[in-house]
Order: C-alpha cells, then sequence, then structure tokens
C-alpha cells in the first residue's frame, strides 16, 4: 500500500502498442522488469504520459494487471483522473482488487476557484475509497492551481492523500513551502515527488523531495543522481545530470516528447515499438536524426548509456 | 438509422438518478416515454447535458438500452465523445449494437488549427464506422472552433456525417452559410439541427435549420413553435415562443441550467427527482421560488403548462 | 464621486464611430444626451461593450472629456482595465482629472488562485488611487473567477472599493450572498449593480442589487422595469421585460451583440452610425431583417419604442 | 530598416526599472552598450519579456529612445503586440519616427481559426504601416496556433512581413517546413529567429534559422554556439552551449524566469537592479542561491562568464 513514507524514484510508465495500435503486452512485461532492474523504488501507470484516455476500461485494467505481474512487489500507482467520478471509481476499484498500490489523481481541466478544486478533490478521494492516493498537480496541463496551503488543507482533511506528484512549473519554492509545513507539524507528512521530466531533479531533491517521480528514458540517472545528492556530493550529482539534461529538454516537449520517449526506450529495447497512438505525433526524420546524435554524445558521457553507443 | 433527411425535434435526455446517484431505471423509461408522447421525432442521450462523463462504461450502456426500449421506434442518437478514440469505439459499438440509429461527436476541449481539427474528427468518424454521425459544434464549451468551410470539408469526405447539431453561439449566419453551400451543390446534404437551448428556435428554423436538437423541459413547444413557423404564421409563432423565453433563459445558466431542467422536468412528473449527480450545482430556494413564479406565470399563458398550474 | 450609497440604472456607453472608424464626437454627445434624457443615473464609459481596448490612450481621454460635458452632471465611471497597473494608472489620473466620478477594474484574463487575484486587484486599487472604484465580475469574459467571499475581502480591505458590476452568470445566488453579508454585517456596503445584458433584471433587483449597469438599447424599459419591480409589480414589471427580452437575447450575441447593439442604437438616431472599429463583426442582411422584426414587434407592445415604429 | 536578410542574434532586451518601479534610464543605456558589445546584431524592446503591458504609452516610447540612443546603429526591433489596433498603431508611429528599424506583433490571446488568424494579422500589419515587422509565434502564451502555411500565406500577401521569431514548443520541424518552402519558392524569403530562451540554440541553427532572437543572460554564449555550429564545429558548440542550459532552463521558468533573468544581469553589472515591475514574482534565497551555484560552475566552465567567479 502506498504511504506517505515512500521514497525513490517511481517510474512513469507509458503504454505500450504493437505498430497495429493496439496493446502490446510483451512490451509492458519487460519494460516493467526493465524498470525494476534500473532501480525503480515504484511504477506510475496511466498517467497522462500513459496515454490513458486513449484506453477503454477493459485495456486499462489489462495494463494494470500485466504491470503488476511483472513488478516484483514494487508498489504500482495507477492513474485514473477523469472529468466525472463514475469512471474513476470504477478503474481505482478494478486495479486495487488487481493489487495497485493506490491511485492518482489530477483535477479536471479548467476548474476554478479554491474552494470548489478543494471540494472537487475531495469528491474524488471519496470516490476512489479505500484507495490511498497521489494528487498530481500540474496546471501547465490542467490549468488548475493549487498553492501550497491548499495542498496542506486537503492533507490534513484526508489521511488517505499520502503523496504529490509535485509539477507546478515553475514549482520548487511551493516544495519548500510544503516540507516546511510538514516540519512544523501544520500539515500531516505527505510524500513529495517531484516530475517534469527530471527537469529540476537536483534542486527539487535539495528542496527535501522525497522522490521523483518521472518517465525520463533513463531512470537509472534518476536514481544514480538523486543518492550523489542524498550523499551531499552536489557537483558530481551536477555533472552526471547535465550530460542528461539536452535529452531531458528534448523528452520535454508537449505532445511530441512521448514520441521521443518512446522512440528512445524503443532504441534501448525497453520497449519494441516506439508506436503513440492515434491522434498522436510522428518523428520527422530530422528529430530522429537530433536525438540519435544526442544518444552519441550520452554515450560517451554516461555508462549507463553505453550498450546505446554499441548499437 | 440516422440519415442526413432527418428533421423535427429531436430531445436533448437529462440523465435521471435517484437521490443517492445512482442510475433512475424508471424515470429513464417514464421520461422516454413523455418526450415521445410530446411529438420528438428523435432522442439524443448522453451528450453534454446528459452527465456524460459522471458515468462509468456500464451504466452508460444500460442507460442506452432503457432509453432504445420505451422509444417507440424513435431514432436515438447516442453522445460519445471523449478525449481518446478508444473509449469512443467501446461506447458507439455498444450502442449500435444494442439498436441505436447513430452517435454524437464533439471535439475535445481546446483543439487548435482547421487542420488538426479536421484530422482529429476523422479519426473519430473512423473509431465509430459503421456509425452514421452527428458532428456537435459547441465551441462555447470545446473552445474549438469550425467554419462552414471546415464542416463542409468533413461532409464532403464522410458519407456517415449525417448530422450537425448546430450550438455555435452567435451561429445563424454559420447555418445560413451551410444552407446555401448545400443548395449551391457545393456540399452534401446534412441534417442541421439548432440547438442552444432553443433560444434562437424562431431564427435558426427560418434560416433552414431541418430541427431543433436541444433539451428545453417542454419541448411541445419545440414542436408547435417550429410548425407554426413552417406554416408561415410568424407572429404566432414568436408569441408562444415568447411566453417561453423567460424559462429558457433561466435553464441556460451553465451549469445551474441542468439542475434548473431537472427541477421543472421533476415539476412536470417526466422524472421522479431532480438530482445532478455530484460534483453539481444545488438550487438555492431563491432559485427554485424563481422558477416556480416562472412556471406560474407560463401556466396561464400557454395550454401545454396548464397542469402545472393545477399543482 | 461614486459611493457605495448609488443606485439606480447606470448606462454602459458603447464608443461611437465615424464610417471610417475614427472617433464619432458629435454621436458621443448626443448619445449622452439620450441616456441622460432616457433616466440614466449614471454612465459607464469604456468598458468591454465599449472598444476600450481599440482606443489608443489620447482617444481614450477624448471621449471622457465629451461624456462629462454632456452628462448634466450625472456621475460617469470610466473603464481602465488593462493587463498592467501602469496604463490603468494613466487613464484613472486623466479621468479623474477630468471629472469622473470613479473608474472600473475587470481582472486581467486568465488570473488564477484566490490569493494571487485579491493580490492583483489589491494592487490594481492602489493604481488607480485615490479613485472609488467599481469591480467588474465577469468571468465568462475573464476566466477569473471571484467568490462573494473573496469580493467581501476586497471591499473590507479597500473603503475605495464601493461598487460590484455584477456579471457572473450564473449569478444571482451570488448577489443574494452579498446582499446578506451586508445585512449581517460582515463585509461593508458596496452598491451592486446588475448586469448581463439585463438578462436578468427582475431576478436580480429582486435578488436586492442597488441598480443595473448595462448597455442594452432601450435603457428606459431598464428604468420603468425596475420602478416597477421596486413598487412591488413584478407581473407588470414582467410583462414590459418580456416584450424586451427577445431583442436583449440578441444583443447578448458574444462579438455580434454589439454590432446589433449599435445597429439598434443608429435606428433610434441616439448615435448616428452603427460602425463598429475593426476588427469587429458585421451585421449580415439576415441579422438586420430579423432585429428590424424584433423592433417592429417591440413597438407594438411597449411605449417606449413606438417612434421606431413610425420610421 | 529591418529585412528578410537579417541574421545573427538579437537580444530581447528586459526594460530595466529602479526599486521604486520607476523606469530605470541609467541601465536602458548601458544594458544596450552591454549587448553591442556582446555581439548583438540587433536589439528587441517590449517584448513579452520586456514587461510591456506594465508600461504606459509615455514610457514606452522613452525606452525606444534611449535604447536607439546607444544601440550604435544596430537595428533596435519594438514590441507592438496589444489586444486593439489603435495602440499599436500610436507605439509603431512613435517608435519608426524615433528610428526603429521594425515592429514585432503577436496575434491577441485566444484567437480562434485559420482564417480568424490570417484576418487579424494583416490588419495589424496595416495598423503599423509602413513599418515592417516580425511575426512572433508564441503559442504557449498566446494560445494562438499557426501553421507553416499559415505564415506562408501571410508572407506571401505581405512583403512587410520580414521576420518570424519562431517560439511554437515544440517548433523545429515548423522551422524546417517553413525553409523548405522558402527553397522551393513556395514563398518568400523571410528571416527566420529562434527564441524559447535559447534552449533549442543548437538545433534552430542547424534546421536553418537565420538567428537568435532571445534574452538569455548571456548572449555571447549565443553568439559564439551560433558561430561554431556554422563552422560545422557542433560537437564544439554543444559543449559550450551544454555549459549553459542549467542556467537557461531555470530562466525559462514562466513568471519567474524574468526575475532571474533580471537577478543575474544584476550581477553581471549589466542593470543596476534586478527590479521586476509590480505585479511580478520575488525571487526566494533558495532560488538565488540556486542560481549562485549555477553562475559559480558556469564561471569554471565558460571564459565569458569568468569575471562573475571573481564576484
Amino acid at each position: 500500500m502506498l504511504t506517505a513514507q515512500a521514497q525513490g524514484v517511481c517510474v512513469i510508465c507509458p503504454t505500450p502498442f504493437l505498430p497495429d495500435g493496439t496493446l502490446d503486452e510483451r512490451s509492458a512485461a519487460s519494460m516493467t522488469e526493465a524498470y525494476v532492474a534500473a532501480g525503480a523504488t515504484g511504477l506510475t501507470i496511466l498517467g497522462i504520459m500513459g496515454e490513458a484516455p486513449k484506453l477503454d476500461a477493459e485495456e486499462s485494467l489489462r495494463l494494470v494487471r500485466i504491470v503488476l505481474k511483472h513488478a516484483a512487489g514494487l508498489p504500482v500507482i495507477v492513474g485514473v483522473s477523469a472529468p466525472g467520478y463514475a469512471p474513476m471509481r470504477a478503474l481505482a476499484r478494478g486495479s486495487m482488487d488487481a493489487g495497485a498500490a493506490g491511485v492518482m489523481i489530477a483535477p479536471p481541466m479548467g476548474l476554478r476557484g479554491d474552494e470548489a478544486i478543494i471540494s472537487w478533490m475531495q469528491g474524488a478521494s471519496e470516490a476512489v475509497a479505500p484507495a490511498p492516493w497521489c494528487l498530481q498537480d500540474f496546471p501547465q496541463l490542467t490549468n488548475v492551481l493549487m498553492t501550497a496551503k491548499m495542498i496542506a488543507t486537503l492533507a490534513k482533511a484526508d489521511p488517505r492523500l499520502v503523496m504529490l506528484k509535485a509539477e507546478d512549473w515553475p514549482g520548487l519554492d511551493k516544495i519548500s513551502a510544503l516540507v516546511s509545513m510538514m516540519k512544523a507539524g501544520e500539515m500531516p507528512r505527505i510524500a513529495i515527488y517531484g516530475g517534469n521530466g527530471g527537469q529540476y531533479l537536483p534542486e527539487e531533491t535539495l528542496r527535501g523531495a522525497d522522490g521523483m517521480m518521472t518517465g525520463y528514458a533513463f531512470p537509472e540517472m534518476l536514481v544514480r543522481v538523486r543518492n550523489l545528492l542524498l550523499d551531499g556530493k552536489r557537483d558530481e550529482a551536477m555533472d552526471a545530470f547535465e550530460a542528461h539534461l539536452p535529452l531531458i529538454r528534448t523528452e520535454l516537449q508537449p505532445g511530441l516528447g512521448l514520441a521521443v520517449r518512446k522512440y528512445i526506450l524503443a532504441r534501448r529495447g525497453i520497449i519494441a515499438h516506439p508506436t503513440v497512438r492515434a491522434p498522436g505525433p510522428k518523428l520527422s526524420d530530422a528529430t530522429r536524426a537530433e536525438v540519435d546524435y544526442q544518444l552519441a554524445r550520452l554515450a560517451r558521457r554516461d555508462p549507463t548509456a553505453l550498450k546505446l553507443a554499441a548499437e
């Protein structure tokens, strides 16, 4: 079960598809195993990057079961965000019954007003009860703003809210504000995970984030840099991080980024096909060449990317 | 099957709930029968006003079957709009298998760019194949703008696009532009239905709309005013229409309007409970009193509302 | 000077242009005089309907001076809304120096978060100091939500906030909430004016609004219906109101509505030309014919519109 | 005069303020001189990063004159974007009379529909005539999407459209599409400048951009990396670029980024004060410490940043 004591690297999993657009069950299994091997301490599926709205109810649950089967006991969080409560309830129940550790919820697009937002989230929490849940705070996509105070209000009233995926942008001062409120006993402890593709991994960690929850195609780097930072080796961590930053930047492009990420995962052999389900972006030859160039550069600088150079 | 020759009044059905929020199957049946008796030539369910995103997949199909059973052979259109194609495909298949006449599709919120919009809609049409479909053009909600030319482009390429629910606001000149293109043979005939709660019923009809598709709580009025207009009795039609305009205006309020509509339908005995599924607005005493006052006024002016006065 | 004791009908003035798009100073004068004659107790210029963003700084001040000169001592409120404080400050100073009674401020589009909104409005108030000001709450355009509680917070901290133009939609319960807070002494008195083109004039008045601030082309009707309501003649008021509702509905169309309003004002002889400054909508022949038909109907029912029938 | 043959690095200038929020004229002069010394081939002022909406008309023209006086003959582009044409016309005339080389125009927020967008931009071009102009394509802020085809349509009809500030994100394939249309003679040549804070400087340059127009606090790096890329030294360019990427990433944060940039410019001595005009973000101590750490790292790796290390 997901708890507020969680820490580490929780990898956001894409949903692998075969070239004809059907669910690639074999890649779902191999991807899960690769992430376990990379040092993940948890997995998140059916998030925004998981193309969740493109799956029907049956496919969603099928993916949940495959990932759970291969996760080697790691906690698996299932994104259940939807504009209404009933589909969230249905997917949450199915997932928890199958063995998920918790669910993740983002507010629906365009919700406005502090009170309305808090009230909507509380209803959402009831809908997924008794699952513990992670709040996804991602205003650049949802256009829903939640202040640190609002998150504290939610956490105080709801012991099942145990985790925050912190993706406000800019968001570092919000992490600091939450950490400070927890230290002062002004809100219960929740686990704060950084996101945003890993772009602020060093700062998020040093501000007090308990972990990272993102889908960057080299999760080993997230693990390693986090450990270096926790060991006080900031310069070394930054060296390792900066080697990956050009690629992180390339993966962060809205829409296109997922296609880039799947292309890299396919090149790494973690999934079999880079297919994004329609409607979705396709990589141009120029983009692929740019990614290939960056992978080659990376392979010269980071041993975790070494295998790529050989290909 | 839905065809481009459709005309008349296609009533947008709300989804009735019991006070505890579960589907009110008995009211779904009685509402369907009431609309048939009111002179509807078709029914639309699971539209935006049908609280579709608040239902899970099983509930949606359950509602489809009940309405179909009581529709006395009228064509039933099922709203299948969703951010992704797979849930649309699943609901379209289930609905058509159950006997629906077609499906209705609105573009997902925030889609931008003429080409991207056209391409998304074409993919949506493929997803629901072989169902005939109705395009819901409702930019004030979806924030997606489709010009008359874009609609013509879609219709030319896709014989299954047979109907338009025209809800752009302002939108009368768009209806005229489409009618004129059809007359000039520049696009295939599609059935144009006005919407917007009936607020522009006279103008839409006189601009050449083939019917009305809206959920105003007195569909008999829509039928009667349309017939008067088609018989050339514009002044008489306006008299009948204006008596209802204060109530139409009250039902049109975003969000709150659905609660008003359900309150009136419950007062009319068409559904048993005015329940809106959470999260949703609640009527204040003041609002209920305002609606009651208007219903009383209406009962004095319009025989179709007579029964209400007796209550 | 604008005070919290204001009441009556404050007419929102359009900005009249000559056919070549330059400011029509003569019409600005005649329009002002016509509104005074119609029973207005105040005037508002350079609001959203006043095409304010289409004027440059010099033109704005020129209009202010003309209207002030012809307003026969009525208080004139000047809309100064802008994305930044400096242009607001400049226009507010120029207007107050010229003799305006106060200014009107709407929050800039897309502002989010209760605290951020309150803080922005407080900065805006400082920028226009020492002018008294009217808060325009128009979320369907600004996409900024302000609850009754937030408005009370602003009013408590700022004695220069003396008026609210209440245009949230739906917004009647918000008016009731504010009235109730004032009665309970939970916030200082501010004058609440209804808006929304007059569409909810009866309900707003009966909920306790102190006045109407809108630009409907027949302000005499607003005056008369308000007086009937205040005299307790609700049915008579509704009769008078309903005769105008079809036209109110036509004027309310986003974008197009202003062109309709100017067309009617020109037909009434209140302004010389229906010109909307580019970029702006143009009325089609069909729309003009619809408006003419409604004006003819209105002239048969409402003596205030009688002169039109003769034309 | 701005021409379609422009190339190089055109620095986006912030607007410097004194701690009390008034225009810092001395810093405006020193900043201009610093950018000239850094190798800029042009300057852009009053862009989105220039806090343009926070200035009144008089302040805007004052800044224009100061920058022009110190620009050593470099072409200066003045951002004139506004929701209406009249303020654009006024600022464009004032700026061109003062000696500006051209103006920059972004479409107003939320404009929708390919035809409406094209038509609005054509009206804007007429409003600033006879100035040559640069189109700012920045959909993540304006929410206005322009395809390569739409930009080509604008360029074909308007010889005064000579430059594109390409900030769509992702936007590299759009640059390629435009370059390819120019090569094929399908549209007239316009100068394409990359933007986005420099985040894709290498890719934009290699895709065929003619220059960079961005406000990154180390414009010397933009000049150097661009030259290395044009000399075919891609790996060397990437080394130089990657040393700056952590800082570029930090400056790119919406809202906060400008405060970061001004902080760095103040630390470099390019402006005297890091003041952002209210309402604007303030840097926390933690953010300042993060930036200081990155500046120290940078000073160890890039000679252009050497002076910083000594401080």
